[in-house]
Formats: C-alpha cells, structure tokens, sequence
C-alpha cells in the first residue's frame, strides 16, 4: 500500500505509555491510534458524528478490525496514518488506514476497520446518512 | 506500610500490555490497579455501587490521588492489592492502598485516593450513603 | 464459533477503565484480552516463552490481528476467552480466540492472531521450536 | 493553580479511547498526559533524555505522583498542559502540572510529579545531571 492510497494523514507522537518491553508500540493501542485518526478524518470532512448520534438516532458500529503489522513503530516516533473510505455500502463503511513515517513511502501498519449504521440499542443496520456518504464521495 | 494494615486483598497478574520500555508496570496503570481494587472491594463488602448511583442519584467523585512507588512491579507478577477506607468523613472516603508480592510484607506502592459524595451533575458533596459506612464500619 | 471449539479458557471480569461512553469495552482492548489468554495459554501448555527469547534466541512477531465483534461486552462482565492454535506452520502459527460469557454457548468476539517465529533483530522467519510444536500438538 | 504559573504548555486532543462510562477522561490517563507534557518540555529544554540514559549511565525514577481532579475533561476536549519544576533539589525534581482548556484561566488538573536521580539497576540516587540543572535553571 502506497503513501498516495490516501488524502487525509492524521499526524502524532508515539507516547512513552504506548510502548512495550520490546521499545515498540503494544500491538493494542494500533486500534487506538485508528480510532483518533478515525475522528479526525470525520472532523476534516466537517461531518458531526456526535450530532448524528444525538439528533438522528442513528450509530456505528464497529463490526470487523484487521492489523497487519508491517514494521515496528518505536516511542517517539513521527507518524502519519492515512484514512480513506474504501467501500461504502448501503448500511456500512470500509475503512482503510494506513501508518507511514513522515515523507515515507514505506507502510508500517495497515488497517481495515467496518463500520455498520445502526439504530442504538437495536440490532438491525439502518441507511448510512446521506450527509456522510454525501462528504465521504465528494473527496 | 505493612501488610497486616489490610484485611482486604485483591489479587491480580500484571500483563504485558502494561509494562513500559523498562520492564516494569508504567505509573498510569497503578491507578487502574487501585480503581479495580475498589470495586471488588465494594463487591466483597456486598454494596451495590452502580445500584445505588441508580436509585438513590447520587455518585462519587474521585478528587485526589496520590501515589508513592517503592519498588518496581514487573511482567507477569502476581500482585495483591490492599484496600481500606483510612477515613470516614461525612461526605467523603479516604482509602488507603498498598501493593505486596504474594506472602510479602514488603509494600511495593502505596497510594491514596479521596472520594467524595455527590448528587449527579451537581458540584455539591452530600452525605455518604449510610449503608455504605455501616458496611466500612463493621468490617 | 461453539463454545466446544476451545479446549483452554481464561477468564477475567472487564475493568470499568476497559469500557467507554457506551458503557462496552473499547475496541483496542480486545486486542489486550488476546494477548493475556495467549500468555496463559502458554503457562497452561508449560511453555517458557521468556525463556525461549532468551536462552535459544528467538521471538514471536504479531503478523496479523483480526477482531469481529459480533456482540458488546460490558462493565463488570465475567468473560471467558477461549484459545487454540488454529494451524500451525513451519514457521508460523494462526492462534483462534473466542470470547463468551459464563456457561453461554454465544460467541460475543471472534478473534485470529498471527505469530511468525523469528530470530531477535532480524527480519526472516525461523521454524517454530519444537517444544511448542510439541505441546501445541499434545492437546 | 493560575496558567500564568506555567511558561510551557502542552496541547492535546482528548481521545475517545480515553474516556469512561461517565464521558469524561479515566482518572489514569492524567498520568500518561502528565508523562507526555513532561517528555515535550524535555524537548522544549532541547534535553536529550534518552542520550543521558544511554550515554552517562543515569536514569529517573518516578517515586510520587499526586493529581487534583479538579473539574472534568470530556472526550474532544482540547487541553493544554502546563509544566514546570517547582523544586529543583541535589538529586531530584519536583514538577508541577497543571491542565486547561485553552484561553481559559481554570484549573482542570493540578499535579505532582517527584523524579528521583539514580543509576539503572541500583537504589541510590545520584546528583542530578548539570546540563538539565542549566536548562531547568535558564528558563
């Protein structure tokens, strides 16, 4: 996967707290870092996922994760994760995500993360909101 | 501190997952340590914590920690956890914490933590739940 | 996945530090559970895997992780994470994880782990030692 | 606790993963901020910690952490934290900390963080290094 895949980076520092007894970064906190990256990417496209969730009723679900873990990710490092919808369905999302060090075009992790729209407390998948897909092909 | 300061333990393994680049459990995680140490605590004197944020409104608010390390708790120890309310006031609980290594009188870290009572959403503290000062007292 | 696919569980109650605003564990943390019932796994199975790094020089690098979360997990659960070695390579091994609550039959997350066996700093794969083979395949 | 008792801020976003059933950010998480902020000013102060640790043999020991909980931080909360040493005696360092919203003059969070100088793998401390006396003392 190459650095141009994306449009959107999101940029930050590996913590001290993130790192294992091995100097890399615990394979967990990956998720976390999508997760940011995740809400970032949302607030770059001006879209109000806290307000859809309040005002429309509707949630997301996370339904599948998958990390391949390339190369390692040390404390201290500068990294840039790369997000892209790389499938929008009728009632979910594929998301790809991408770690790369600045100006590398080398991928350290690769990610995929679904999402599925649901009504909360219920189980069934409802329509993503028009305005998300709206913003997500617009880019 | 020594070890028959406490009545209560709460034994655990730490995991990898929170252990920094040095090989021994990072700061952060005694806090999560002690916070689980609480709750099985307030499990074993039988009080209904989240019963009783629901049905009676009112909540705690923790408003000091403090936490004194004495010696490094590494990978794949097994720890024990102690816990007692140190004092009583009317509206709050100082507990006092102590981390020993099975059969140890060696305290490893000792920490403080001050809970105070409030209604939900209210900056007031109001009296502690009479129930859960007799179950304190009693033990 | 049947609970029955699992011969070794471990289990752990959620931490009220694992679960987020909607009051379910964090979807990173999934990853920490995994992690924790391999390393119980391998106590069960009688494996030094700290000694296997030190003393014969090898490592196991996470190639891979996959989580389908088909079912929330909430605050105070008493889960159990069920492991087995799905396929064992020459040099690697495909560990399935599976997370149910007490007694149930209903898998709440899925999860697949992959290890590749490698030499400490270096980048080829090595086979997997014999005596986890062994006791992998004793089971 | 003012803002203007701090020449060096840290800002961070509030991340999801980080806030509990109640919305607001886990009472452990204080402390990896605390341990970030201090990592940032280190490099502010253009002190190479790791090259000390590596080069002269020294490391820091955390030995006290103390946190006021003084009002709540919610998740997407832009926070900036304020760090300076107190006290700066032969051996240790005493820092304060202190977290706000930005533009604003109130106190979320006050802490304390003692370090204690010493040789890796030994219990006595040792003075502190003169090149981060000079740069702690400069500013």
């Amino acid at each position: 996967m190459k650095r141009n895949t994306f449009d959107f980076f999101f940029p930050l520092r590996v913590r001290y707290s993130e790192i294992d007894a091995q100097g890399v970064v615990f394979n967990a906190h990956y998720l976390t870092y999508f997760d940011t990256a995740l809400t970032e990417y949302l607030r770059f496209l001006d879209y109000d996922y806290m307000g859809a969730v309040k005002s429309k009723g509707i949630d997301f679900h996370l339904v599948k994760s998958t990390i391949e873990y390339l190369a390692p990710v040390c404390f201290d490092d500068l990294i840039e994760i790369g997000v892209r919808a790389k499938q929008i369905g009728n009632t979910s999302i594929t998301w790809e995500l991408g770690i790369f060090r600045e100006k590398s075009d080398r991928c350290l992790t690769r990610g995929e993360i679904i999402w599925v729209c649901a009504r909360p407390g219920g189980n069934c998948s409802c329509p993503l909101p028009p305005e998300l897909v709206d913003r997500l092909s617009g880019i």
